[in-house]
């Protein structure tokens, strides 16, 4: 999969492909088989594998096939039944036996979620490590400061890249909490009925949804068919992703201007160039996360929207609105964050320009700690408590508060 | 092109696909080089066609190669070029002089709006055919009026119907104003320079751009690579016309509810059945048509949160972001109206319920009538002026008002 | 009223305040009251005014008492009704006969746009004129152009003020579409069956309500109660408006950069000021006015989302979400048009540090000329249409066009 | 305050107005104030209250003066000086000294969300206690379950009680994670260099900031002028309860529906009337509800957009546009919890028509269970787990999970 219109988003390579879901959505009927089987609910050979019954030529119908019936997985089931039913009947004929179609595919957007969310903690790590390592080199590194786009007093580069890191481990610790979405499966209202039905009791439909789970590696819960706040507390997470890499973006754009020329972006692999202009080096990588973090915040807003629309035991639209909003949420927080990653890697932070500049910042730069202790020399420093600062945030990178 | 998550999406066809993205930027720099060559600027033989040289097969590469600068069109550029040189390498030179990135992918865009468009127009077209009929069908088909919920007064289902038609005719006007976004042609920096060194001066500048305009279809007007109102006022008319269809599908899912069973989606198709539970017969249009309704906003909110970004003669970002969010705006806009046309045509009015629900609401749905002629017997009509605003919505809808 | 925490909004006076929608909501209980009795339907003297009934310290009461019905008419109307009895018991009697809540708080709401609108439209007035001045006396005024943020070539700051007021008119022109609202009156369920029982018969009902139109000095139209398309019409043109002046406030505060330092805000009133630091002078309009173009775009999107949630004759929640976000949307639009219009009255231009950065620029801004007419030299021009652009814009501006 | 568009705003009170923001900036002063004295650094004797020093008259012109500076606190500081300067001429001069206008406004913000927080855990605290109950009384009270809008399968009337509590239980969880944002303050740039020069070196800073923090009752943390994740996670609680909510109303919504009638509001003090029609009893509070559900999304993406535009030391627009944004976002939620927690305690279950609606549903809604188990009687239950799920959310309602 790639996004002609959304540059980068190959960097999110197969996570959440229509390919995915499909595969997302067969390992769960897939675990069910597998515990009806192990509990003995139905006497079957579970088959190996059920995802080698679908292949990538079946997606085009089953995304037509699933306006029908308005969810994707009933055409997948109607393909699965057929192509099952000749190798192992009585399999197909146990399959999705007791599970409703939003068990599945919620629990598949569940899984493709996770598989979104471990990229994303693993760019966060790397971008943790590369600020850490920015705050420590240019703990001293002296720049202007600037407020409401002003020089306000004298700063180092430590304390900016210190300042990133608390947004990275801000995302990083929602991220911890949010991100490991559970299970739903709750049968066709939420009551585990047929599950019951089928187990022979309530004790054992739950025993088949634990095992489910254990088998697919997600937490289990009650039913949360209409309580959608395992899918927004995602959402938020990633919407604080895309803040905390939207302000490091900003910044690399206001660096990157020639005029400040404080902070480039690396131009490896000829990144940044132009159509028309051979003198232009454009900040590529910040141009795009600038992007990401503005488009964020409506799609976690729409995640809201579908979960504050929820009605009876299956929601008439607010549901449906979920799947697509979160599979590009995903997706391109992803692609930011590897974008950010990389921008962080590559940075060169231009310290010669930016003592300079402090200097013809002065005196008004200085204003503030003249105002305290009159008469201070202008290059005593003034910088407060940022080794403090700096050590703190650095502390709470590597876990240690 | 088809999205698994977001069922109805195959209705959209290739409207905004990549491929058609990448066809669109070919023809704005066939449209451009066929100009250079009419106005003596290139002294070339403009190839007949352009779109050859590129095939499906290149999607993938010219997706990934987007990120280096940002943007789909110069990857495009470099493989036109080399593909052009060796049959026409004249030509191959001339390509995109003048021009700059955002000059050829603004433009496609609009190229590629303009088909959307009339694809929406088509489908409001016959929603307003369909309405205009149930409306006069109706005119005196009596039901209970509702309002917070609750039974307010009597009111006919041709007034219900003329009401609907309101919605969609006031989306119809809105598109028909913003629905012919120009050309957006201006070179680096929105000053035609390049063109103007090419051809000799402003004058043939301006012409190239008005004979590309002709080449193309598209109104002329002045560069305006950051004022982005061509492109919000289309998004504002997307959402307008999801909001009329929202209506609708709101109205259907009332009165689809069992137990008020008035209005009942056409099963055409084996539509609306479901995985587990034979009996259901769910409103499936419907459903969908509510969920576009719930996405279309934040869309729209986002096209002008970029522009509302723009920044320098060409933004870090806010430009960007409008691409994606276009192109999915498009389609849906596209999808719920081709669903809303079909919803309308098979719609099942079940006169007799409405019928049997007015009588069960008295006495209480006759109160005001009683408040105001108090004694009135309560089968005497109490209809107002229903006949003469279907009378005029309908001409409104005929266009002789 | 006023609002601390949006600096500014004391710029929107009494536009739109709790008050000014009782006396909307006054105005057009009396407009009705007098169209009943013109026509004949009520023998009443009508009162000549109804305003002075209600005064400021009833406005709390009104507000808590908005609750218990769900909007703030019902409160207002036993209020009227009491204190009118006494002095006009007939024309007591006959208030808001006809009507229902929706009619009076819809009317109402109408009525404040205009105001807020006819203020938006001075101001945006206001701004062509600076802008054209600022257009025509910089045309010739070399700055560089900037991209991505990177130098391009070669401008002018009057082609930069003309795209500034290509957008300022592209605003002007959406709202001269949007910005006349029509009168919503339609009794309980939209058929005007209480004013027909009352008037006898549809048509005098019609006249009653273009009566009434024409003393509240608006447009007629059939009932609107679920159709908003007027109401979203008037948001998006708002948000129109915001991003136009955010563009010209994210230059600003680009220019406002010491290390750039082209476009600096007046200071006069001592604006700018900081608590801490004296050396510091604050772009403070251009930021304000970049937090209103943030912050408009959701706000329309709520607009639709309630018109998306219309349902039956009267909503049940997307009526009621529409009245406080028109009311901020539209504050927030007048407080930005004239801060914008006093920025641009008051912007310095630094024409000698354009210049110097355009020649500190070389000979990377110069690239794109020489690649097309190499060897030229570098104080050539290189400036395309930009006069014919400018004249285009300003002959639109003065509506020659 | 009160908002007359807001109904219902009443209930929150003096919640974040413009006096309990004034009075928390105030506040903040003061314990900086105090900590500054404590600590040796300022010689001067602390006024026991500074906020007698300002009244309610001066409001307006704060509001007025916070233009000039772009915030609210320079024209309250310049207000506190002059009036402190006669009495205790000493704490005058030390006043706001080491602190940023950011600082103070920030933490400002923090105390009046605090208490906004402690309302709504209240309000949800009575909630969790009303559908315990709810939950416990009607375990067994059997009703329709519905999906997609029509009937599904039976449930009982306590299994949809308890998915609401899961709602309300994620929503009071997320909130006791986010809910106790800390105190902002870091100097002009974030570095304390002022507090540092002012006490004697960074610990001691550092030591004012905690002292500052223990009289204010917030936890301590690193500066945070442009990591915004402390406002974004409380406003994406806020949302999570507006969700949580939402649900709740959206089913009452239907079950108040005359048709439905399973669900009825509390008609306490004459709430729900209508203005023409006096059959009619409006379920006036979950209108309200599904309202503040509709409106919360955009605002919580607003406080992200805000936190994602941070650029500098201080943003130029981001950091203005969360004040406003938060006010009414904290403020709305307050009120729909108080909306939500009077529902649910006057909520009636109307559990003969639920029986009623059930055994109309028939055979249709009995269809899964005879496919599961051919031939059984149709009054035997099919209940499934709906008594363990009931019991596992009464106990994590209780805590005891």
């Amino acid at each position: 999969m790639s996004d002609l219109l959304w540059p980068g988003d190959h960097r999110a390579g197969d996570l959440f492909t229509d390919a995915s879901v499909v595969a997302a959505m067969i390992r769960v009927e897939h675990a069910w088989l597998t515990a009806l089987a192990e509990l003995g609910v139905a006497g079957i050979t579970v088959p190996d594998d059920l995802a080698e019954l679908v292949g990538p030529d079946d997606l085009p119908a089953l995304a037509v096939g699933a306006e029908s019936g308005g969810n994707p997985l009933i055409p997948l089931l109607k393909l699965l039944r057929s192509r099952l039913r000749g190798r192992n009947t009585a399999a197909a004929g146990w399959l999705h036996k007791g599970l409703t179609s939003q068990d599945v595919v919620d629990t598949a957007l569940v899984l493709c979620l996770r598989d979104a969310i471990a990229r994303i903690r693993a760019d966060l790590l790397a971008q943790v490590g590369a600020l850490s390592r920015l705050a420590e080199e240019h703990r001293e590194t002296r720049m202007a400061g600037r407020t409401l786009t002003q020089h306000a007093i004298p700063i180092t580069f430590g304390l900016k890249a210190a300042g990133w890191l608390t947004g990275i481990l801000d995302a990083r610790d929602q991220l911890a909490v949010a991100g490991k979405p559970p299970i739903q499966i709750g049968g066709a209202a939420g009551s585990l009925a047929a599950p019951a039905a089928l187990a022979g009791g309530p004790a054992r439909a739950r025993e088949l949804v634990a095992v489910t789970a254990r088998h697919l590696g997600l937490p289990a819960r009650e039913p949360w068919h209409t309580s959608r706040a395992p899918l927004t507390r995602v959402a938020d997470a990633f919407v604080t992703c895309t803040d905390a890499w939207g302000k490091i973006a900003n910044d690399v754009l206001v660096g990157a201007r020639p005029e400040v020329h404080e902070l480039i972006e690396s131009t490896a692999a000829g990144r940044g160039g132009s159509s028309a202009m051979p003198n232009k080096q454009n900040p590529v990588h910040a141009v795009l996360i600038k992007r990401a973090a503005l488009a964020a915040p409506p799609f976690a807003a729409l995640v809201h929207a579908g979960a504050a629309a929820a009605v009876d035991e299956r929601p008439d639209g607010g549901w449906h609105v979920e799947w697509a909003t979160l599979r590009t949420l995903a997706r391109r927080t992803v692609v930011a964050g590897a974008q950010t990653a990389e921008l962080l890697a590559g940075l060169r932070v231009e310290t010669g320009k930016m003592l300079a500049t402090l200097h013809e910042a002065r005196p008004g730069i200085d204003a503030e700690q003249q105002s305290i202790t009159p008469g201070v020399a202008p290059d005593q420093p003034y910088l407060g408590a940022t080794d403090e600062i700096i050590d703190a945030v650095l502390a709470r990178a590597k876990g240690t508060v």
